[in-house]
C-alpha cells in the first residue's frame, strides 16, 4: 500500500452475511483507491458457526477466525472491531470493544433501544477521552451525490429549509408468502422498517439539512401479521413448510416532523412499495433551491437553483462523477458511475483517517444516539396518536 | 355540432378569471371533438365590474354578461350555471341556482367550510329528485392517465392498497417576496395549500383507490407570514409598494391517513416547492403493483405489475394516448399528447352527458363533501396535535 | 374578438381529415387566447364527398362547404386559404389560390417533388410583392420548447453547432398486418417516413441551429413491402379483407449530414420503433452547451451550459411553462402545460399577425423549398450510395 | 478462496493506467464473490518506468513487476497475460504471450489495423488448438442490462430486429483547450472516439441482435485540429504550455450501416458531447418490441413487449438487480447497483472458468477482429463517401 509509513490498522469483523461482505469489499479496496495513513489488514473474523464461519473468512479474505466475540475483541492484533451482526448484539460488543481499548465501527442502527445507545454513546466518549474512534455505519452519508447535496445546503445553495421529503421503499416482503426473517423478529431487530431502513433516511434528513428533528408524529403498519416460517426455521420446529409465524415487528412506518430550523418533513419507510427495489428519496425545498436525489440513479443529484434565470431554470441532472465530487477523482473518469458498495470503501477511508489523525469521523455513535431517539419517539407517536419529541 | 338533434344547453357561468378561461375552452370544444347529446350554449358571462366583464365576454366568447349573478341564475335561457368564483360564494352561488331549477357544476373547493358543504349537499339532493345535476369540479380526474389508474386499481391489477403517496407540489409563493393575492386570505380562500391544490391530491386519491380517508393526523405551516400587498391592492390604501400584510392561510399542509381498505397514506400540498410547478403525483401501492402519475408529464402513466415475471418486471412507461384509454380517441393520434385544459373539455362532455342521461355523474357535490370533510379534519387535527376522523 | 378595429379575416380550408381537425380547432382557439389584429373566421370547408363534408363542417365549425376547391379558392369571403390535403395536391391549391389573391397556409411537406415545391415558391414569390403571405406548416417550430431552443442557440448558448442528432420515432405500422393507407402510397404521399415525419426533424434541426444541411448520405428501406388492404379500398376492389397491396414508399428513413457551420449530423426517420408514439427528439451539441428535446415530454427542454461549475453542471430539465417562454403567458399558470394541437394556434397567431403587419412570417414556402430539397437528396443519396448536395 | 482445490492462475498484467487498475479491482474482487475454479494470483505487473511501476505495483496489490514485457510474457509463475496497453502494442505482446504458452486478455480495440488483428486471430486459433484462451476487453457484454437485453433478443422477445440506434457520447475534449493526449496521436490510438468508444457500440449491437454490420456508410470529422501540448509533453520540448500539436485523430465518427438480419442502423460516437459523461446508448427496435440502454442509468433495462395489451403496454424500466439476472445473484439485494467496474470482474470470472473448462468465452479475438473490419470499413466509407462492405 502507497503513502503510508506502513503502520498497520488490524481489523476484527464479527459477522459475515450481507453487511460483512460490504465491509469486507470495502477493506480490501479502500487501500487500493486512496492514499490511507494506515494500511487496514483483515485480520480476524467473528461468528458462531465454526463452519460456516471458516468458509466465509475464506470467501471474504479475513487471515483467521474467532467463534467467541470476546475472544475476537480480546485479540492483541485487533485494533479496530467492526461489528456487522443484528441490533441486539450492537451495544454488548461495541462496549467490550471500546472497553478493550479498540477503535469501533458499529451498524446501524446503533441498538435497539434508547437506553442502550445512551450507554454506548457514555462509553465511546470516555474512549474518545482516551483517542479511540467510534463510528456508526450510516454508510449513504458517503454516496457523492449525497455529499454534493450537503455541500450545497451548507454553502446556502438552497438557502432555508422549508420541507423535506424522505422516503425509503422497498418491495421484498411485498408478497405476502415472503417467509420470516431474523428482520422480522422484534427481538432480534428491534424493529421493522422503521429501524431498518427508516434510520437510513432520518439519518441522511438531518446530515444532508444540518438540522435536528425535533418533533414527529407517526404511524407504523403491520399488514402482513403472521408469514411462513423459513425452511431454516421450519427445520428446528420439525413442522415443515406450512407452518406461520408472527411478524413482530412494522411492516411500514410514516412519519410527520418539525425540524430545528422551522422547515416541515414527511418520512417513510417501507418493504411494501412494489416496483421500488431500494428507493432511498429526498426531496429537500429550501427558500432558493431545491436539491433531489433517488438511490435508484445513485450517481445522480437533482439541484434546482432558484437563482438561475427563469426561462433556463430546471433541475439539473449532476451527474456526480466529476473529479469535483467528493471521492471521485479516486475512482474512474467522469461518467464510469460507482456502485452500492463504494460508500463502503469512502467510510473506512475516512474512519482510517480519522483514527491516524486523532479526529472523530462523523457519525460518531453520539449521532447514532440522535437517530436512536427519533425513532424511538416515532414508535411512542405511534402508539400515543400525538406529537412527540425525540 | 353533429349527433344531436339540436337539443341546446344555455350554461351560464359566473367569473372569468383562470378557472374561467378554463372552462370557456372547455364549453367552445367539447362538441367539436365528441358527439354530445346536447349543444352547450355559451348564453352568458357573469361578474361585478362591467367593463372588465365586456372584455372578458368579448375575449372568452360569451354571447351576453351580467353583473349580477343573481340575474344570470333567473335567466330563462340559462340551463346549466357554470361556478368559477372563489371558495366563499360558492355555497350561495350554487344552492341559488340549484332552487332556480338549474344545472350546476361548481369549481372545487366545493365550499370553504363543511357546514356550507352540507347545505349544498342537501339542496342538490333534493334538485336530483327534480332531474336536475350538480357535480364539483376536481378536474383532474379526468386526464386519462388518471382514468387509467382507477381502471387498474378497480379490476384489482394492483391488489389490496397499502400504500398511497400522495403531493401537490408548486412553488409560485417560494419567494417571499411574491406579493398577496386572494389566495392568500382566509376569509376569500378559506385555507391555503391544503383546500386549494390538497384537494386535488385529496380528490384524486380516493378516486382512484376507491376508498376513503378515514383518519388523519396533520400539520399546517405557513413560513412567510407577511407579504408585500399587490398593486392593486396597494393602489386602494394609498401607501405604495412597501407595505404587508398578513398571509392568513397555510403555505404548506402535510398529513398522514388511513384509508377505509386497511392502507395508510402520507400526503403533501406546497406551494413552497422550489422548481416543482404543478407536479400533482400519486404513488399506490397494492398486493400485487403499483401505480405512479406525475402531472408534470401528464399523459403518461407508470405501472409495476408483481405478476410479470421477475427478470422483466418493471414500472411501465404507459404513453396514455392510445385509442384503448379513456377520452383518447377523439382527439389525435397515438403519441400526440394532451394538455392542461382538455381534462376540463372531458368534464363538460360528462356532465353533458350525464343532464341528457338523466344521470349524476362524478364528482357530485357529495364527492365534494367528502373531500371538505376530509380539509376540515386535517385542520382539526393540526389544531389538536392528533388523530381525527373526517 | 377582444383587441382588433372588427376586421375579418375570411378563412377556407381544404381538407377535414387529422390535419383539418387539428387547423379548426386553432382557427377557433387563436382569438380567445390571443389578441389578434384581424379576426379569423372559419367560412367555408372544402373536400369532395358532399356528405362527410357536410358532417365535418359541421363537426368542426365551418360555416359553409365547397365540394371543388376550385369553387373554394374563388369566394370573395375567403382571404386565406389553408390546404390541408395530401402531398400530391398541394402544389395545385396553393398555386392556383395565391394566383387568386389568397394568403395561403399549406401543411408539410410543400410539395412531393423539389420541381412542385420550386413552382411554388416562385408564385409565393410573386404573391409576397402583391402583399400575399404564404406560409408552410412546420408546426411543431412553434412548440415552446422547441423556441426555446432556437433562441438559446441564437443567443450563443449553446456555441459553434458540432453535432445534432434528430429522430422521428413512431411505431404505427411496426405491426406488419397494420393495413395500407394513403400515407403508403407513393403517388399521394411521396414519400414515407422520409417526408411525412424526416421532413419536420429536418426543418426543426435547421431551424433551430439556423444553418444548412450541406451535404447528406442517407438509406431508405421498406421492411414491410406488402399489407392488407384496407376496408374501404379492399370495397372498392369488391375482393374482402384478404387482398395485400404493395408499399411504394420507405417504411424507415436515415442519413448523415454536414452543416453549413461545420458541424454534423445523424437523422432518421421510421414508424417502426416499436413503443415510440411520436417521439420527435433533437439534441444538439455546441462548443459551450447543449439541448435536447423529446416531444413525448413536450413541454420540457434539456439545456446543459457548460459555463456552470463543473460540481454542479447538468442538463437543466426546464419546464417551458413560465411567462419568460413563448406563447406561454397566453395560456395558464406554470407547470399547467400545454398539448400537441397548440402549436396549431401559435401558428396561426404568427400566420395572421403577419398577415396583419404586411410581414412574411417562417416558414415561408422558400423554407419548405430548402427542407424539400433535403428530402429530395436523400432520395438520390439512397440511390446512388454517395454523397449529395441538397 | 472457496471452492477450488486450490489451483492457481499466475496473472501478469502490463500496464498500469486507468484500465490497469480496472483490471487489478477484478483480479482481486472475482474470487470474492464468485466461486471460481481457479485462483487467480497477480503474479506481476509489467511497465517501462521502474519507479512508476513500483509504485502502481504496490498501490494496485501486485506481487512483483517487470519493466520489460518480454520478461513478463516469459516468466514461469504467468499463466495468463492481460494486456493492458494503448492499441500500437496489442498485437505484439498479445502474440508473444500466446506464442509463449499463455492465456490472453487483451484491451479493445484488438489492434490498430485490421492487418494486425488478423495476425492476431491466427496465432489465438493456433494457441486455442494448444487449449489456450484468448479473449478481448470489450467489458460492457458484462452489464447485468446488457446481457438481459442479449437475452431478450435471443428469445425472440423482440422479433425481428429492423432498427439499431446506437451512441457512445462523451465531453472530454468538448472544450477545444482540452490538451493532447495519446489517446488523440494515431501512431498510438489507431483512431480517435471510433476505435476508443465507437468499437464498443459496435461490439454491443452485434452482440445484443446477434447480427453483422454487413454495409457501412460513415463520416469522421476532427472539430478542433490543434490543441494544446499537454505539461508532459511541452517539458520535452522545453517550450513551455502555449505550444499546440495536431490532433491526428477523428473526434467523432458517425455512420449508417446494414445488418445481416435486414435492419438498418446508425451508430455515432464523439467526445464533444456536452453534458454526456459516458452516454453508451442502444435501441434496438424489432418486429414485436424493443429494448433501450443507457449507461448514464447502468442498472436499468427499458423494454417494450408489443404482446402487451394495448392500455397497459409502455416500455418497462426493469431494475437489473435481482437475482434473475446475470451475475446478480453473486453481489447484493435486489435494488443495490453495481458500478462501472464490476462487469470487468465479470469478465474475469468467465474468463478463468472459461480456462478451468477448456472452452473459449467470448468474446474472442475473432470477436475483436469483425469489429476491427467494421472499424476498418467505417475509415475507407468515410474517405471514399460510398458504402463499404467490413
Amino acid at each position: 500500500m502507497a503513502g503510508n509509513d506502513g503502520a498497520q490498522l488490524g481489523v476484527g469483523m464479527v459477522g459475515y452475511s450481507f453487511m460483512g461482505a460490504a465491509h469486507s469489499q470495502a477493506w480490501r479496496t479502500a487501500p487500493r483507491f486512496f492514499d490511507l495513513p494506515l494500511d487496514p489488514r483483515m485480520r480476524v473474523l467473528g461468528g458462531r458457526n465454526p463452519e460456516a464461519l471458516a468458509a466465509a473468512a475464506q470467501r471474504l479474505g479475513w487471515e483467521s477466525t474467532e467463534t467467541s466475540w470476546q475472544a475476537l475483541v480480546a485479540r492483541d492484533d485487533v485494533d479496530l472491531v467492526d461489528v456487522c451482526t443484528p441490533g441486539d448484539t450492537h451495544a454488548e460488543i461495541a462496549i467490550a470493544a471500546l472497553e478493550a481499548g479498540k477503535h469501533v465501527l458499529c451498524e446501524k442502527p446503533l441498538a435497539n433501544t434508547v437506553a442502550e445507545a445512551e450507554k454506548m454513546v457514555a462509553v465511546a466518549e470516555a474512549a474518545a477521552a482516551r483517542g479511540q474512534v467510534a463510528m456508526v455505519g450510516f454508510t449513504y452519508r458517503r454516496v457523492p451525490a449525497i455529499q454534493l447535496a450537503r455541500q450545497l445546503v451548507a454553502d446556502g445553495r438552497i438557502g432555508t429549509v422549508r420541507h423535506v421529503r424522505a422516503q425509503y421503499l422497498q418491495d421484498w416482503i411485498a408478497d405476502e408468502n415472503a417467509p420470516l426473517s431474523w428482520r422480522l423478529d422484534k427481538s432480534k431487530a428491534g424493529s421493522g422498517a422503521l429501524g431498518d431502513i427508516g434510520a437510513h433516511v432520518i439519518d441522511l434528513a438531518q446530515f444532508i439539512t444540518g438540522e435536528r428533528i425535533t418533533d414527529v408524529s407517526g404511524l407504523l403498519e403491520t399488514f402482513v401479521k403472521e408469514r411462513p416460517v423459513a425452511t431454516e426455521f421450519a427445520g428446528l420446529s420439525g413442522q415443515g413448510g406450512t407452518e406461520r409465524g408472527p411478524v413482530t415487528v412494522d411492516d411500514a412506518a410514516v412519519f410527520l416532523a418539525r425540524l430545528s430550523g422551522g422547515g416541515i418533513g414527511t418520512f417513510e419507510a417501507t418493504r411494501f412499495a412494489y416496483g421500488r427495489k431500494n428507493a432511498i428519496r429526498l426531496e429537500i425545498n429550501g427558500s432558493k433551491g431545491s436539491v433531489a436525489f433517488d438511490f435508484e440513479d445513485m450517481n445522480v443529484l437533482h439541484f434546482f437553483d432558484a437563482a438561475d434565470d427563469a426561462a433556463v431554470a430546471g433541475f439539473r441532472r449532476i451527474v456526480v462523477t466529476e473529479p469535483e465530487h467528493a471521492y471521485v477523482a479516486h475512482w474512474w473518469p467522469a461518467g464510469h458511475g460507482l456502485g452500492y458498495e463504494h460508500a463502503f470503501t469512502h467510510q473506512a477511508v475516512d474512519l482510517v483517517e480519522g483514527i491516524a489523525a486523532g479526529t472523530h469521523p462523523a457519525p460518531t455513535f453520539a449521532d447514532g444516539l440522535v437517530v436512536q431517539r427519533v425513532l424511538d419517539a416515532v414508535e411512542r407517536s405511534a402508539a400515543s396518536g400525538g406529537w412527540v419529541q425525540p
